[in-house]
């Protein structure tokens, strides 16, 4: 019996009528006399395991019955197909192993407050909500991987310690680096333009930090961003790139992942409506919504969550929001040439309220206007020469964009707060388990 | 003319006989009287355009002669097959586009010292050798991820911010996290463990952080791993998917970069004896060997670098060192049954000198001894709650290890120092730019 082969719950249609080993933990289980029904997980399903009083030994019997919720135990019988079941099949039970008995389990059904859970996130991750959304997770960042891959950008991992601030100084981790200071990166972006000159088109991909004292249901102290970077691309061609990502990982996500949206109760339709091209507004028209809703803001500030749901009601799906007046953006934006007091910039504002998930733009290309934007931001010159440099040397036009991957997993999967979208949340009042 | 589709040189072969347009930079010249042959990059391939003065106004002949290296320009002209060109093809030129003339370039073709070239890492990006290891660097982690997503297991990024160290505390780099310390995390091995008691099968990869005060040519202070864990996997099943892992990365690098590896002239029968099996020794075997070569070495203590190495020298190819004292390994290393002195752990080693590439093994699964581990290392049982609630409710057998990315760049690259393995490196002197 012990000899049988372990399978996982996942692959169970290709053992039908055979008997079987699954390795898993004891998620749930409800007796009827002679019956036991368990509820078994291995990682990859949930499946029933019956135990029939006439088929098994009186031990495993005996052990179906008083076996505690999160025991780990190996499961001995033959797959039978059973339409009733979500997984199609269950296990004919004929002999029960048990691994390790679980002391009294903390997470019972009832409902838990989040700093309870969040407490016990190691505990927390094993339940069938949050395995549907680490799995959605895990088929955004595969399809991004594969987006770039398919279309031959080059993965190019940017630096997390960095020696200057990319966007202000006031949200910077800082550590000690043996005699200097360093800072835990915010962006990419800089790095990415250098590795642009090099490469024609790169990415990269990693966790960001920005030290932000806001408990707001959009903030983490640690994030995973992608940020492509084009060489010889403009702005038009950064936001066809943008829609187009994001197209596909909607779509993505929709053809991997229904059972998990259906279990998050997800209104899937508001998926289905995210088609390219998304619509493109400029700033200015972006002010217009504003007004007409009697949010009036002055010309010249930047959005904040409030005005970036408001302007989200106006449309189905992501809506691209360009030109912002270059004082409210960052000193490496674009001039645009047609208006000097606008940026060549980008922000993609997701439906139904969940904010921005992308931003982007051309980068200034002109080293004589990136000095002048250096000053005018105070920065420190010399901790920009090698950035300047990619000026001196062959510039290009090239655009880019930094896509936040919990704010996507958070609007895909249809949550309120961002703390469920990465395996072990950081935030301003968390940093255990 | 401007018209012209934009092609990049890796794909120039669909194009024989076209018109097209090229964007890139030019890497290199040299001139004849009426011709002028400019060899141009575009991040993709490098491509010879070939500038006929009957072919062309006089401004783009003029402009050929004139513009400097690495400025940026847009070729214009039909692509020719060559059978003598190492891309197949080169461009009649038609007209040239001078998108920005580079200032005098500081990288020329000869040898420049290592602190120069670093101090430049965003322009020495540029060399032909940088980019045959960023290329190989990206097949590598395209390779481990494809890996992972084809065997089921899940992605769960670990936390960079983590309360508590996971082995010793002097290479730790601290940073302020509101009113706390936080830390950079290690490794994500104790969350992957968390993890898989909730998923079956999990990876992290990410960045991980050592402040080690060590200058050698085998230590960065940041860089990457991937961790793979495993619920009911031993250690024999460990290095059984080691082993199967780091022969299916072997070969993938073989199958897609022959043209990097011949540049970066890498001895590839080295790579082609690379098929598991792989030996598998014993601690007590090992100590055999290094004893047969005038090393010894009391029992109980860990292999450095040198003794890594002389081990190495009996092998082709990778080898596994299992069940070392436990006395010289971390905590969590599960002790083995036969013998309480031995940890059920493996490290391999790569062969040519290059060093451990994979530390791991079973992890111990038994309350009590982990606990009486954690008290003999004098660690902080309170920072340790969450993982022993793992061994709490539903312990299983379970294993896994971490493969260091630049080590494994480095040794299938055929480098002598980590240094080129990584687009950024950091080390202890060095953090610009």
């Amino acid at each position: 019996m012990q000899d049988l082969k372990h399978v996982y719950i996942s692959e169970i249609s290709k053992y039908a009528g055979r008997d079987v080993c699954l390795k898993g933990w004891l998620y749930n289980k409800r007796s009827s006399g002679k019956l036991h029904f368990l509820q078994v997980r291995d990682g990859t399903g949930i499946i029933q395991a019956v135990v029939f009083k006439g088929d098994v030994d009186p031990e495993t019997f005996t052990m179906a019955d008083k076996i505690p919720q999160e025991s780990s135990v190996e499961v001995y019988g033959t797959v039978k197909e059973d339409k009733r079941s979500p997984a199609g099949f269950e296990i004919g039970v004929k002999h029960l192993k048990l691994v390790s008995e679980a002391m009294e389990y903390p997470i019972s059904p009832k409902e838990h407050g989040v700093a309870f859970l969040l407490e016990n996130r190691h505990l927390w991750l094993r339940s069938p909500r949050q395995h549907a959304i680490l799995k959605i997770r895990n088929t955004i960042i595969k399809t991004i991987r594969d987006y770039f891959n398919n279309n031959n950008f080059l993965l190019i991992d940017a630096p997390i310690f960095t020696p200057a601030a990319c966007e202000g100084t006031t949200t910077l981790f800082e550590t000690e680096y043996f005699d200097e200071k360093a800072y835990l990166t915010q962006s990419g972006q800089l790095y990415m333009e250098g590795a642009v000159m090099a490469f024609g088109k790169v990415y990269c991909f990693g966790p960001t930090f920005r030290a932000e004292k806001s408990k707001t249901r959009r903030h983490l102290t640690e994030f995973w961003m992608v940020e492509p970077e084009m060489a010889y691309y403009d702005l038009n061609m950064d936001m066809d790139l943008a829609e187009d990502f994001v197209e596909t990982i909607v779509q993505s996500v929709l053809n991997a992942n229904r059972a998990e949206l259906g279990l998050l109760e997800r209104d899937i339709s508001k998926l289905e409506n995210i088609k390219k091209p998304f619509p493109r507004i400029s700033y200015d028209e972006a002010l217009e919504i504003l007004k007409s809703k009697g949010k009036e803001v002055p010309w010249g500030e930047d959005f904040g969550g409030d005005e970036e749901t408001a302007i989200s009601e106006n449309f189905d799906g992501p809506v691209m929001i360009h030109r912002y007046p270059a004082e409210c953006k960052a000193f490496y934006m674009k001039q645009d040439p047609q208006n000097a007091k606008l940026a060549l910039c980008v922000d993609m504002i997701a439906p139904e309220g969940y904010g921005e998930i992308i931003g982007g733009g051309q980068r200034e290309d002109n080293l004589d206007l990136l000095l002048a934007k250096i000053k005018e931001h105070n920065l420190n010159r010399e901790a920009f020469e090698w950035y300047l440099d990619l000026r001196r040397y062959g510039s290009v036009p090239h655009a880019g964009f930094g896509l936040g991957i919990e704010r996507t997993v958070g609007w895909l999967c249809g949550l309120h707060h961002v703390r469920e979208t990465i395996p072990f949340p950081r935030m301003m009042e968390r940093i255990k388990p």
